[in-house]
């Protein structure tokens, strides 16, 4: 099962009137700093504040009217639980968003306040998938998987195609594109239409050092997990291993993966903050921070760069800014 | 001594390839939450993260050869300052900027780091405009004022032109333009520019409540003082009286002044925070401020909404969004 070009028209359809369109930015002090030209997609202006939306009301917005109505289930640290509780409630039906405990509690709120119900596991001891599964079958509700599903995927790649278009009004020679990797679904979704557009373009995936499954997968030519590890910085983007479906997408249409440690993904929150004037929440930043510290250099080039989230805890970026973090 | 729509456009001739075209954002969120559509010109993103850099880039390339050679002073509280010294910078002359001891960090080290020289004042007990003239006379070099300066306001004004190029090119209806007012000189260049393309919109200022000499000049009919009173959050703001050329220009467009109080601006700074996923400073939040506590109603018409500046000391935004403010 993958997904062609096709797929991302008709995802951008059906958003049309209901995602936001995200503009292209531009900072020439950021150009200056990493020596090329860097178009910035700032999918935290996307409604629920990351790109999440888009997969999700794509997915959603296919069901048939008998499936709506029992509602629809989904298991999330917090965007994509987001994304699916404000396009349920956008397509009228009901859903149940299974959340961590210890989620951040802006994502929480955010997902409550879009209409879901939310029911709450332990990391440790439970499992999101038997429980999400548990309750869809009670309820004859459907499962929305976070990133391995055709039509997630293919929303996601609404944000690549909006890219090729507002490049090409620019005028301007893509040569690269920077995004975050945590199961892959935004930059499967990206990378399929993306590439059909710009053939020769780079496409970096970014990962969080400690949870770089997707890495390593590619290195292995197989789906691998990473060691196990302390949490990341980066709370969206620890997922254990690449999807079935996004995986060799991704193997098809990434020039590589390259990581950043939380201490690099800390510093592009704060040159988001200080020189952006963006709010873009850690696994947001890794692009950043991949850029900042020239791991994904440009001599000269241009490249797009996803922002792909802006939801973070206050308490959190205070403490980011702050430099205690 | 006025400015006319002609100075405006002469003035983004001169800006050409030097600032930031700013875009207009737009929140589907926002557009709910206060029953309109608002069009957001986000100045935070200019050049020194501030309207500031226009009016200054404007003024400096208007001094001959000779001029620049003895260079600039100027005094600000901050963003103009910076604004001087990088426009100073790109023109190759020298600046000087006087600056109160209490100015933010983040504005001292960012004029610094533009290649100016600062000289400290104490608010207290010094004059920062004789200061200012002692040191430009010693020098031979130009006193460069924040904002009663013909070629200062026209290049202020063109936030507003683009504002309407924009609009147009949107094909929006422009009912309402929102902004904060100092000394006036962003609201005087944006009330003559704009109303040239749009004679019949609505143009409010808005201010802190201590610091409301424009509202209370218009009042009066003549430029009268605000009593003495303690510093407010918006550093930006601060200003004694309405310039003698932004005056009657503001009384000629403005459609009137509305307040904000602190705790509305740092409202207004977290919901940017939160929702707009932008970073604001206190005086470049007084319009979003006056949106969100209803003070300039919408009912359903479309406004711009200009966030005039995000140049904020992380370690007050941090108390702002930690709600410690």
């Amino acid at each position: 099962m993958t997904i062609i070009p096709r797929d991302v028209i008709s995802a951008a359809d059906r958003l049309i009137g209901k995602a936001v369109v995200t503009p292209l930015l531009e900072s020439p002090t950021l150009n200056e700093r990493v020596r090329g030209r860097v178009l910035i997609k700032p999918e935290i202006f996307q409604l629920v504040g990351a790109f999440k939306f888009r997969g999700a009301y794509n997915r959603l917005s296919r069901l048939s009217d008998a499936e709506r109505a029992h509602g629809v289930v989904a298991f999330s640290s917090g965007n994509h639980a987001q994304g699916v509780a404000l396009a349920a409630s956008m397509l009228g039906m009901p859903s149940l968003i299974v959340m961590p405990s210890d989620a951040p509690q802006v994502k929480v709120d955010a997902t409550r306040a879009y209409g879901a119900e939310i029911r709450f596991y332990d990391r440790q001891r439970e499992s999101r998938e038997e429980i999400a599964a548990a309750i869809a079958k009670e309820r004859g509700a459907i499962v929305v998987p976070a990133f391995d599903d055709p039509y997630i995927i293919a929303g996601q790649g609404t944000v690549g195609l909006e890219i090729a278009q507002q490049v090409r009004a620019l005028g301007a020679e893509l040569e690269l594109c920077i995004g975050p990797v945590g199961g892959g679904g935004l930059m499967a979704g990206v990378g399929v239409s993306l590439r059909s557009r710009h053939p020769d373009i780079e496409i970096w995936g970014v990962e969080p050092e400690a949870y770089d499954d997707t890495r390593r997968s590619l290195e292995a030519g197989r789906r691998v997990s990473a060691p196990p590890a302390p949490r990341s910085l980066c709370d969206s983007l620890e997922s254990p291993m690449p999807g079935e479906i996004t995986f060799p997408i991704l193997q098809e249409n990434l020039t590589g993966v390259v990581t950043v440690s939380d201490a690099e993904v800390a510093e592009a929150m704060r040159f988001a903050f200080s020189t952006l004037k963006l709010v873009v929440e850690p696994g947001g930043s890794v692009g950043l921070a991949a850029l900042l510290s020239g791991k994904t250099p440009l001599n000269g080039r241009t490249a797009v760069l996803i922002l792909s989230g802006g939801n973070v805890d206050p308490g959190l970026f205070a403490k980011v800014i702050n430099r205690e973090i």
